[in-house]
């Protein structure tokens, strides 16, 4: 197995802004399907979302939502609730870090006090995808924050499994995070009943996770709908840069590659080398590993979309990860601590030997919900700030206010808005 | 003069819910209206920029973008220049305050440490509305944080006069706060403009700002399009909420009400008391002051969907303003401090008898750009956070990876992701 290589130094202007691009989505067409789904859900509640759960998952489901309290404890494997376990608390432990550390108090003058204070959302939906694979890692990396937030309805809503039941490690997931119903449903009706809310499933404020293009498509409806909700960021496909030097091992470099490969046939997967570096090698190691992976048919679509680019200098690879704006960034790579400060667009950064992109997946701490597609240029992952929002308060003392009154009063008269000038001078009496 | 009046306890459910909602927007025939506009300028670029500027503001352009770098000081009077240096140094202070707070290192695990760092988004635009009337405290609100925010492209757009330049304070305060762009546009074609770029105007990450429902809705169109842009928040029309005790000062409520109302036809002003309140001399004193004001046309019709709501307490008052979720909450109560634990759902809130909501318009040193139409129960106003992102970074030693890899490759085989798992086994040499 090959996979396509340039060189930079090689391509046109054209051709360094093409290999930006990611796989085209017509998102136009894919908002036109969802939107009668969204309006039969909004319209008719419940029994909208038991039929299409019957037309798209096949399955006859009783109730639509379920309460978590409600549900028997899952049985699993001791060593499989043991590795949920130390996700859990890793998770944990770097999103309550997050708490409250952006409040701000600050004087800004004597007797003028700002405040930033944070308060929880108070209903909030998490989408949890099923499909091809089942992704409790998912549930964790939403209901964990949602949890140290504060959020008081925590939906979750996951496509149910053939007999109408929830998998069993989402469920465990579920329990132990304080998520507070689960909707058995997927797709774009799943986000529609959480927007919109239903008889039995609670309106949300806002809706997270990650999902096919026809859950962001839903989300992204409902944001510009009266639906009254915001979504966490528009998501794309998974996607996974890959900066090595030559002293990355091969297997490891390609195990990375195949492990963004198999997440679905749309990943795009980019390997940046310098020109001492190995590409054969590492092509080589790629096509071993692939040929015995369960997913090898997903995996080789996504390389069919994927490519190496070969750049002068590490820092070189640096600037064109920050033009590609990956949602992950593997910086394979001697020092690699050293090129921090230089990275500034990536969803989140893997530093190092040891660090595959898999250990953020499920377990490092850091959370798995990034913008794709380039928006990190200009969005967040998931944290714990996406489950609250910030009040500002200010309290002026009378000294504060004859000091910045008038300031304020000047203003006022010059933008013409004649009672805010008198709201400050009727209160310290200067007319 | 006289508020609509209900006393909360005589209102059935039903009427509960009535009085919380907003003057109706509808958003689908605005989309419809701008997405004409949007197109064009996204085709034609600036050459439909100068004729919509031509056709809706009267202006013939000869430069749609200008560098602000190459403009010369506007001469503004020195106290009105020197409320504006008081105004940007409080928000200066503010928005400083919030720098960097929010970055976290942990280690999760001997060995793995996670972290969370800013990064000033690239490029980013902000709409200063003219219109009604020239805002150049807008100017301040959006460029002092993107300011210290590091951004490196600022534009900032706004209708010109009608003989073609900057309105003079805005000017001044662009100067001031490093914007590097002046769009000499309005409307839907100036976030149009930024949002795709034109010939001279850059292309930019995010748009920021408040305007009409055309500005709004241009805004909520990008962000769902192929122009790879993202927004701060839908604005609505302005809205305040006055808890006001019966030791409130009639003539500082009346004033308070007002100078939201004054803001537009559309604004929202709600003044929520308790049974002892004389709501009589309240209303006296709004049809006293609003005689007086230039704005009066605006401020009646703003009255028109306004109200005043009797509550049996102050902590009725309080659960009624959280259901309401307003932009700007005034509590002019005794000991307002106290009540701030049970505040969930406002854009910004106003403590004491000495805290008009004009201060905070202008020169506290919070934002003025602020959630509206009940979206505060889900966004933040606008702050430092808005003009970078975050991107988490985590670095494992071979340790780390000892510890957590049999965890991750575990969740790994319950996913089915093979590749995942074997990016943390070849690593380890366990197989």
């Amino acid at each position: 197995m090959s996979i396509r290589t340039y060189v930079y130094d090689n391509l046109n202007a054209e051709e360094r802004v093409e290999i930006l691009k990611r796989p085209r989505v017509d998102f136009t067409a894919i908002l036109g399907t969802v939107a009668p789904i969204v309006d039969a859900v909004a319209t008719r509640g419940d029994a909208a979302v038991r039929e299409y759960t019957s037309k798209f998952d096949g399955v006859d489901l009783d109730a639509v939502v379920v309460r978590v309290e409600d549900l028997p404890d899952p049985i699993l494997d001791d060593d499989v609730r043991e590795a949920f376990d130390v996700a859990y608390e890793n998770i944990k432990k770097f999103h309550e870090a997050q708490k409250d550390v952006a409040d701000v108090d600050v004087e800004t003058m004597p007797g003028v006090r700002c405040r930033r204070v944070s308060r929880p959302i108070g209903a909030v939906g998490l989408y949890v995808p099923g499909g091809t694979a089942v992704l409790p890692s998912t549930a964790l990396m939403l209901a964990v924050p949602a949890a140290i937030a504060g959020c008081k309805s925590v939906v979750l809503a996951t496509p149910p499994r053939k007999d109408g039941s929830v998998v069993p490690e989402v469920l465990y997931v579920a329990k132990k995070a304080g998520v507070t119903h689960i909707l058995k449903a997927g797709g774009a009706q799943a986000v529609a009943a959480m927007g919109h809310g239903t008889e039995t499933c609670p309106k949300v404020d806002k809706i997270f996770g990650p999902g096919n293009q026809f859950v962001t498509a839903a989300k992204m409806t409902l944001q510009n709908s009266e639906a009254m909700v915001s979504i966490d960021m528009p998501a794309g496909p998974s996607e996974v840069l890959v900066i090595a030097d030559k002293d990355a091992h091969p297997s490891h470099v390609a195990a990375d590659l195949l492990s963004q490969a198999e997440h679905g046939p749309d990943s795009q997967v980019v390997l940046v080398v310098t020109p001492d570096v190995n590409l054969d090698d590492i092509c080589a190691a790629v096509a071993r590993q692939a040929a015995a992976l369960p997913r090898s048919d997903i995996t080789a679509k996504a390389l069919g979309h994927s490519y190496a680019v070969v750049v002068p200098d590490i820092a070189a690879a640096c600037e064109f990860s920050n033009r590609y704006a990956p949602e992950h960034l593997i910086v394979n790579v001697e020092n690699a601590e050293s090129l921090l400060p230089s990275l500034d667009n990536a969803g989140s950064v893997f530093l190092g030997r040891y660090t595959p992109e898999s250990v953020g997946d499920y377990a490092s701490g850091t959370n798995h919900v990034l913008p794709t597609y380039g928006y990190s240029r200009m969005y967040s992952g998931v944290s714990l700030d996406s489950f609250v929002k910030y009040m500002t308060v200010q309290e002026l003392t009378k000294e504060g206010l004859d000091r910045l009154g008038p300031s304020v009063a000047r203003m006022a008269a010059v933008e013409g808005l004649e009672a805010h000038r008198q709201a400050v001078t009727l209160r310290l009496g200067i007319e």
